[in-house]
């Protein structure tokens, strides 16, 4: 039995801008656990910087419960007793990502986000991964029991790692792509059923893919099978696209009008439950043939420019933090990270969906693969619902993904250069000469040598 | 979308003498539903009094929902546009019944149940198979779309043939066994730790076996992992046997002292989740030796003279209801059937035990196999919940039996007497010699023929 | 124990020019078996002339064995009482085939040969699967205990109809590609081990994947494993290509300098053993990109007007034959045809590369997808041998593969032309927009619609 | 490539008195290949004596090859640089093994051989691991490479033992015992078809199962199937049993007049193929119900003090032939042994049975168990030829073994007494009561504790 008022929780990436945000105003909110959070990061004093806030949230008068901050400077300090691990890292810098994203361009590749798959989610995989080679060492011997739970992208991978070095670890990844679906599915309820949804897990739905290609093959509110009204929703707002405010996706590089989402519902009768920009990448060059094609399809290439100039906006924004020279307001993030923790420690069960090993819970896939679905979380245990079989057309799509991050992985873990490169031109979105696509690995794998020790580059 | 109050049920075996009681009761204390129960029996008559009683309990004050009841002469008629079908069924008469418990007794073997496995488990299944394949073939022409719900004997067979027939059948098969683990475990936690479990379903299993042979190996209340404590309970009443009352299991022969369960624990480590009359029977004869070593483990065999007599008391009792000469009471029967149907309804999801083909929630079973997990209920959904790998030991067992189940299935739909004895010769209760096992396995069939037509007996 | 004298092989498409007449000179060469082959072709008057030719061969003082040929008018006729039947059909006319290989060019897609994956064979697929069903039903009802022997393409697919259609049958396919490779080994023992093999079958090979996209992970001769000589003659030729005959592979449109095998063999570390034409149509467009590519890699692109052309001359050639014209010659064809029977006929045993559901013996394929490795032939049995996995970059290529063509089945048997489409986007050499496949998959179709009964096209 | 006249053979148990023997026989019957054995024994002594008698058979006029056989003390001097390893050791003294055959012989168990199963198999078992332990670490380190042939008992587990603790290991096992099933229906050939068979294996025959367990369900001599005539045989000798020379089984402990074969013919309708001795300690106590049992079914219990007498014998004759006082005559062995080696050399490929772990060349069975069957062996590579699924009944009876031996290996590497006692106990001949299986189970472990170090016995 554990303590549910001297917990610890570990934090590996702990200087992060945005996820530690989250998890320190979601534990705040929280009455029914507390206890330490051990920030750990390579930049020491973003971690600092961090505590400095989280302790802040903890002295607020709206806080539910009292939360200890602390950096630490070794991640065996972070480890050593935690409870809880949270992974949520940035492999890199914003250099080598920028890279992730721009450099195919010059070959007439476009991506949106680059850090899942395509060329730029492969790349950010093979420096990732061993990172998390490292992560899962030092799990293995410091908080072998610990539960795991990983944010960072690419999120298969990832977690795929953590299991390839410590096959007994008990880790899991979450997400929230699947929720937007299920909002927008409330939405559903709303124009055709003229029904407001009390909360977004009110929507019932069968998950399963993998991150970021996840698909939802059943969705039901209350007795009501919501298959047929997402048709109808879908005929309706496939040409314009849906939005709640109308031109709103305009204000944010990281907002869409669904029209990628309903795209592929006609195309292949099943909601892609997933942000337009994740979906698009794991597609032949569709959606993303080149940025007037994406704004034709309202949705957004994100710059890393873009992200650097928001990175800084939040850093100046923390630093005001940190000194205390703002006040704080505690929201709740809409993450589920301490929902499925409660649940962990016995509080509540929660059905959710997670990023786990396929135990046979999506027919089809192989075994040890990590997928998308549904699972039971209850008192120490994270049990994966059996969530079917893909309709054969997405089935092949998702199971190409699957084989190439298999063989991406194997390609890092033993820096076989020609392996990463057969794996590389597999990539749907690289339409690509063969001998473009090797220029263009060779300059990628340059940009990001720095992390890629070992590597005859 | 389905109407929530003109829903159709479908019984098969509606002339039964308690479980249809149970599902009346159940049904008039829940108010979110109501319909209309088909009753059909090839004793008519019995569904005819069924159908009166069933009526009257509807015109109770205390019911809160309104449910007609009707008798109907064929299974189609029952069968036809019904949203749900509930088995419940008596394989043969009672002569058959005493042929499969009493038999094996002139040759030394003793069964506490005998609808299971061992010798009275086996001739049963091979008279009920044939059954189930005509019911499989009816539901699969008159109500592919219902869900089905079989509560016969032996279930794991029943359920199986239900799916060999109809493999696009909704079916599962529920049972109340692991609930009395549940209830058991609400008891240690009264004893160790001083607390009162609100409901049964507050103890959190993970359940993982075959029906009556189920194992639970993780049981949790709240944050409290119950396995060291039922160490302690059963190393103190391992001797005296359990009960709540003390000598009460004397006074019914369905009751125990959970002797058996106690042992299985010391010797295999896990929790027995099934009655100690069950077990027994799936064991060599360690506890069912003879009937000094029953009593000595403090349980009983059932006798079928027991049954009969049992049974004209509940026909004289039903008769006095059937013709409104009593006052009913509505208890709840404890059974969760009306909560599943609720879930499959969409009306509140629920997490529970049930009787599912292996879709791999226990790793090394094979696929296909009728095995018992939790799985989550929802709209239109049965998932089962990953479960994990039994121990070893008992794995060599559960397999064992699962093994037989899928050979007597064989041996039954293709009549092959040579498979079908060559198969009971494995059940680990029989352990005298082959000559003694031919010979009672061809005194079992003759004494069965009358529903095992075209065999060569 | 079947007669080694009487046999009746049934010939389905035994009008056809090639193939028949390979079977009729290797029958002829074999003094051990004998009996008659019914001719059955949708052409009648072609199984005629066959037929002709046939009963010339067998009075030829070289034939060795005496074998009836006769033309019957009905599939049932043919297969009745056979003890082995041959499929070897052409897929509709040189029309339909004109269109799988030259419409895709209008789009800037070049197909080698057409008949097996890429836009071409796709749709060669769809119209073959259905004639494939009635097929696999005549077997099934008029010759359920012949062996059947595939020679049609696209070999998967037809082979797979079979399996799908009639679980039970005893069905292979052959294909000489292989014998290529072994055949080029022994070039490679003559020019760095200076030994002249004596014959191509003592090059041991394990094979492994799917027809025409076979690869070769181990050979040897004697105790010589060659890989590292294939290596050094690959470092040799990979430029100049090789040939017997220096620029012998400009006369023959069906030959090359084996460029695309050995640049395949510098990317993957694995032989690939098959012709270059077909091998070209698996990848994504490095071979085939455009014509003047195809000439630098130095094979050829098959027009239909050749085979048109072709065609002719053999007919002609056929009908001289048929009137007795012409001396006759007979020759060994290189095929394994009539060694598989002796095999199965248990005159004596094989080992030899077979196209065959995959039982295990492909670890890491789907079980049931048909796969091309060595199988152990003996009295009627076909035993595949196992052989293990494949390298994970071509696994990943080969598996997509796999993918499209159970759902191109499933797309063909329910005539889906949504799934079709979805899986005729994923072929490798497609890279052309989804606007332009979903146009010239409609212009396909188009094309071919006599042979699509119930489209909806 | 191995040079054919250099090769060295590690010989681990190389002071044996029979199977070295054999060896060294067939070794110099040979001439293709040469070269050196390194004999390792625990007994220093007797390999020393062994390498004289080598040395002496070499020297033979009659002997084709010459080969240099060197005592070795210790086991890394033998597998240093070796090509192949043979691993023939007696696990244990004769005290060990009189214990595994006789104690259980207090309880009314008696056991014909008490090597493979049944409880003196499996308390054999349980000390042999450890000895694997320490042989495949030693493979592992010194010769990772070379070809490691098993010849000891548990066949199985010993196998099993090897690939789990050095996965990669090129191991497999050989029996003999499927050879006197070829020879048996040799006899049924000239029986009923009056042919003389030239050699054994002119008998073809698929073969499944586990060692000393293993199954023929299709056997052939040239095209003509064995089955039904093995069927007439056993109807004409099922009571009489079938001997050579009538009377002769009467003079050997080793010798049967296979009776339990054909017994189990008629229960199983599949031929069972190994000794009546093995075979009957698979099943319940049919034909081992007690001596009297054992020679009704006319084979025999091999009482240890006999092999005790027997070698006593072997000894003094070994002492001689070391001497040089002796004439030797070389004779083939009947092994194959040396015609495996000379396929993995690339000489000549064969097909024949052997020990491997399961890839899917038994459907049904677990992958990785080990289990017999037909395999393919060619230049450095052994392929397991597919040989589909047991019969029913009888897989259940050989999963059964399967399962016990994983739980019997796991019990072993951990040390685990209560899962070797829960695995002890599921041993068909055992059925006595839980009680005395456990006093015997303890005697046995006391009996052989010299040989279990760490276990709390
Ligand atoms: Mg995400
Ligand atoms: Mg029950
Ligand atoms: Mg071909
Ligand atoms: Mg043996």
């Amino acid at each position: 039995m554990t303590n549910l008022h001297t917990l610890k929780i570990a934090y590996i990436g702990g200087g992060s801008k945005s996820w530690a945000r989250s998890l320190m105003n979601d534990l705040a909110l929280e009455s029914r656990i507390s206890g330490k959070v051990a920030l750990y990061d390579i930049n020491y004093e973003a971690a600092v910087q961090n505590a400095k806030i989280g302790n802040q949230i903890s002295q607020l008068e709206e806080a539910k419960s009292n939360w200890k901050y602390e950096a630490v400077s070794t991640m065996e300090e972070a480890l050593s007793e935690s409870d809880f691990v949270i992974i949520s890292i940035l492999p890199g810098s914003f250099e080598e990502m920028a890279s992730d994203v721009h450099t195919p361009e010059k070959y007439g590749v476009y991506q949106s986000v680059g850090d899942t798959v395509g060329p730029g989610g492969f790349v950010r995989a093979l420096r990732t991964i061993p990172m998390y080679v490292e992560i899962a060492n030092s799990i293995k011997q410091h908080a072998p029991d610990a539960w795991v739970i990983n944010y960072t992208n690419p999120m298969s991978l990832c977690t795929r790692t953590l299991y390839e070095v410590f096959p007994e670890i008990k880790a899991f990844g979450c997400c929230h792509e699947v929720f937007e679906t299920q909002s927008l599915l409330a939405e559903v309820v709303k124009e055709f059923l003229n029904e407001e949804v009390a909360q977004r897990s009110d929507i019932k739905v069968n998950v399963l893919g993998i991150n970021h290609f996840t698909w939802v093959n059943q969705a039901s509110y209350q007795n009501i099978d919501l298959i047929p009204y997402y048709k109808q929703f879908v005929e309706k707002y496939a040409e314009t696209g849906f939005e709640k405010e109308e031109g709103s996706w305009k204000n944010s590089v990281f907002s869409s009008c669904q029209r990628v989402k309903f795209d592929l519902f006609k195309k292949y009768g099943v909601i892609a439950a997933a942000g337009d920009r994740h979906l698009a990448e794991f597609m032949p060059p569709i959606y993303l043939k080149d940025p007037e094609t994406v704004s034709s399809w309202k949705f957004h290439l994100t710059s890393v420019d873009f992200r650097k100039e928001n990175l800084k906006k939040r850093i100046s924004e923390n630093e005001e933090l940190a000194e205390g020279n703002h006040k704080f307001e505690i929201n709740s993030s809409g993450e589920e990270g301490v929902k499925i923790i409660l649940a962990l420690l016995g509080v509540e069960e929660v059905v959710t969906n997670v990023n786990y090993p396929n135990k046979g819970q999506i027919e089809g896939l192989p075994l040890g693969a990590i997928v998308e679905t549904n699972a039971l979380f209850r008192n120490n245990t994270v049990q994966p619902v059996f969530a079917g079989r893909l309709p054969l057309d997405i089935h092949n799509m998702v199971h190409r993904h699957v084989l190439n991050q298999e063989s991406a992985l194997q390609a890092a873990l033993t820096k076989d250069k020609q392996l990463a490169l057969n794996t590389f031109v597999n990539e749907p979105l690289l339409t690509v000469s063969r001998e473009e696509a090797e220029e263009l690995f060779d300059e990628m794998l340059k940009n990001t040598k720095d992390y890629l020790p070992g590597w005859a580059i």
